[in-house]
C-alpha cells in the first residue's frame, strides 16, 4: 500500500543491493524509517523488540532470516540452529512456525551448495504469496461488507467497521488481513468509516492502523479500547473485522489482547464480528484455544511507559506510573468461536466452526499447513 | 486515607485559615499537589479539568463551591447561577444535581444573611455523610469479599478483586466506593491482591487507584484495560468491583467507559460483577440506562496525548498519532443490570433489579434522593 503516495511493502529486497530491508513499525507513526536487517542477529531483534510484526510479516521476515543464514553458511547446524532461534521469537503467532517449517522443509533436503539459493527463492515466495493470500482475503471480505452495507437502514451513510489493534499491510506484506477488505471497499467507492482501537499497551492501533488509513486516504476516528462497547450499544458500529495470530481447527481465535472483549460486545449487541485470516494462522492439531493456545507475557516497560511525540517534536517515552507496582502483560487473548461471525480467508468465507474449516481446507485442496 | 503515611481527605478546610483544599489529581501518581478553590471559578475549572473527580467527590466539591459563593453574595441570582454553573460542568454523576440541590433546598428557603453559615454547615454534612457512608459501604463489601474468600477452592491464596477507573478515596472525600471493601479487608487481615485497569484515556486506574494501594501497602498489579477478559478466562480473578457515576432505578450501571466490556466478560467467565455506589448516584426517575443517561464526550486531546514522567523526572506529555485522525472520547457507557451480581450500599448489598432497589429504598427509611 502507499506511503506519502508512494507504493510499499513492509518487507523487501532492495533492487540495486539485494539487501533485505523492512520499515521499523516502533517509530510510525512520527518517523518513517528503513531498516537493514543483514544477518539472524539483526532479524531476531527486529522481530523480538517488534520493529516487524502481525504474525502474516513475522512468518515473511523469519524465511527471509534463514534465508540471510544459509547464504553464509548452508550447514546442517547453521539450518537448524537458525531455525530454533527464531522459533523462540514469539511463542504465540502460529505463522512463524509455518514458515519457519516450510524453510526447512524446502532447503534441508538439499544438498548444502544447493540450499542457499533455494532458500532466497522459498523466501521471496512466502512473501509474494502472502500478498496474493491477503488480497484474495480483501475481495472475500469486500463481499462481506457489500452485503453489510445493502443492509443498512440507512444506505447513505458510510459502513462503520472497528478494528482492534493492526491487521493492516503492516501486519503482512501488503495488502493486510482485516484491513484488506476496507482497501477494496475505498478502491471500489463504498463508502467506509473506521473505528480504531488505540490498542494498548504498545498502540499499533493509533500508531499503525491509523497510520495506514490515513495515507490511503479512508476516514476513520480514533479511540482508546475502553469505547467500542459504548459504540457498539449506540448501533454506531455495524461491524467489527480483526485478524488472528493462531486459530484452531475449531475456529477460536487468539488475536491481540482485549480482541474477547470486542467479541462480547459485538455478540450482545447484535454486531457481525468476523476474522480474516490467511489459512496459515490455523493451527489443525488445536481444538481448545483457551486451553491450548501458549500466550506469550511481554515486558512490564510496554505498560508502564508510553512513546510519543514530545512538544519539541522528539519521540520520546514518558513513565505513566510508579516502579513500585508490579505489571502483568498478556500479549493475546482467545476468542471462542461461539463469538464469531464468520471467518474470511483466502478460499472464502467461512463459520467458525470445525466442520465449515474441514470443509473448506477440503475445498481448498490444500492437504494441511505444511509444518 | 494515607499518604506517605499521613491522613489525608480528598478536600477539606484548612483548619488554620478555614479555606477549602483539595488534591490537584491531574499531577498525582507524580507529585501530590494541594490547591486552594476560593471561588466559583477555581471550583468550575477543578471539577471541568477533573482536578477533583469520581461522583461522590464532584457532589462534595460543588457543595463547598455554593458555600464559597454565598459567603460572599447570598442573593438569589448568586445561588441560581451558582447551581447552574456547576450543573454544566459534568452532565453524567448524577451525585452534582444531587448535592446542588440539596444545597439549594437547605440554603434558598432562607433569608440571604444566614444562607453563608447554613451553606458551609450543609457542605461540611455532606463530606461528612459521604465519609460514613463509604465506610458503611466498605463493611458490607467486606462481607461480599469475606464470603468470596470461604469459597475460593485454594484458601491461603489470596482473593483476587478486578476493578476499573478509581472509586477509592480520591474519587469521594474518603474511603471510596470500590476500594473500601478491599482497604476493610485489608485492615482485618484478609488477603487481598487487586487487578488494577489502567483506565484510558485518563489513567486514574493507574495514577489513582495504584497510587492508593501503594500508599496504603495493598498487593496489587496494574494491567491494560484490554487484558482484563483473558485474566478471567485464566481464572486468575476472583471477583470485579468497580464504582457507579449513575445507577437507574432498575440497576443499570454508568460508570466510567469500559466498564461494560468488563461486565460481559465477568458474565462470559462466572466471575461476580460487583457495583459498589452510595444511594445518591441512583436516578429514580431513570429506568433504561442506555436509552436514557446522556454520556459526557470529552476533549480529543485525552485520547491524542498521554502524561506522564519523562527521563528527566519531569512531567509531560507526549502526542501518540498524528493531529489529522479524528477522535470520539465518550467517557462512560451502561452496564445493563442483567450483567450486575450485586450493588453495595451504605444500607447493605441487593440485587441489581427494580424490586430489589425500591425493597433497599423502603428498608433505609429514606423518601427518594432529594433533588
Amino acid at each position: 500500500m502507499r506511503i506519502d503516495g508512494k507504493h510499499h511493502r513492509s518487507i523487501w529486497l532492495d533492487p540495486a543491493t539485494a539487501e533485505l530491508r523492512c520499515i521499523d513499525q516502533t517509530h510510525l507513526p512520527h518517523r518513517v524509517e528503513i531498516r537493514t536487517l543483514d544477518d539472524l542477529p539483526s532479524a531476531l531483534e527486529a522481530i523480538r523488540n517488534m520493529r516487524v510484526r502481525g504474525a502474516p510479516l513475522i512468518g515473511a521476515t523469519a524465511a527471509h532470516a534463514m534465508a540471510l543464514v544459509l547464504a553464509r553458511d548452508a550447514s546442517d547446524a547453521a539450518l537448524e540452529n537458525a531455525a530454533t532461534e527464531l522459533l523462540a521469537t514469539r511463542p504465540t503467532a502460529v505463522n512463524l512456525r509455518w514458515a519457519v517449517n516450510r524453510m526447512v522443509e524446502a532447503v534441508g533436503p538439499l544438498d548444502p551448495p544447493l540450499r542457499a539459493a533455494r532458500a532466497l527463492a522459498e523466501a521471496v515466495a512466502i512473501c509474494d504469496e502472502d500478498v496474493a493470500i491477503c488480497e484474495s482475503i480483501g475481495n472475500h471480505g469486500f463481499d462481506v461488507l457489500k452485503r453489510l452495507a445493502k443492509e443498512k437502514a440507512s444506505p447513505g451513510e458510510p459502513l462503520h467497521v472497528l478494528t482492534h489493534c493492526n491487521a493492516g499491510w503492516l501486519a503482512t506484506v501488503d495488502w493486510g488481513t482485516a484491513l484488506a477488505p476496507i482497501y477494496k471497499a475505498h478502491e471500489a467507492g463504498l463508502k467506509v468509516h473506521v473505528w480504531v482501537d488505540e490498542t494498548r499497551p504498545r498502540n499499533q492501533g493509533s500508531s499503525l492502523t491509523a497510520f495506514e488509513l490515513l495515507e490511503q486516504g479512508i476516514p476513520h476516528t480514533v479511540i482508546v479500547d475502553n469505547a467500542g462497547g459504548h459504540l457498539m450499544q449506540e448501533r454506531r458500529v455495524d461491524c467489527v473485522i480483526v485478524g488472528s495470530d493462531r486459530t484452531t481447527a475449531s475456529g477460536d481465535v487468539c488475536n491481540k489482547i482485549g480482541t474477547y472483549l470486542k467479541a462480547l460486545a459485538a455478540f450482545d449487541t447484535g454486531v457481525p464480528f468476523y476474522v480474516a485470516l490467511p489459512m496459515s494462522t490455523i493451527d489443525w492439531e488445536m481444538r481448545d484455544g483457551i486451553e491450548e493456545i501458549p500466550i506469550e507475557e511481554r515486558e512490564p516497560e510496554e505498560v508502564r511507559k508510553v512513546r510519543g511525540l514530545t512538544s519539541q517534536g522528539e519521540i520520546a517515552e514518558v513513565q505513566i506510573f510508579d516502579d513500585r507496582s508490579p505489571v502483568a502483560n498478556p500479549a493475546f487473548d482467545v476468542t471462542p468461536a461461539r463469538l464469531v461471525t464468520g471467518l474470511v480467508t483466502e478460499y472464502g468465507v467461512c463459520d467458525a466452526s470445525e466442520a465449515a474449516l474441514s470443509e473448506l481446507r477440503r475445498r481448498a485442496n490444500i492437504d494441511g499447513v505444511r509444518r
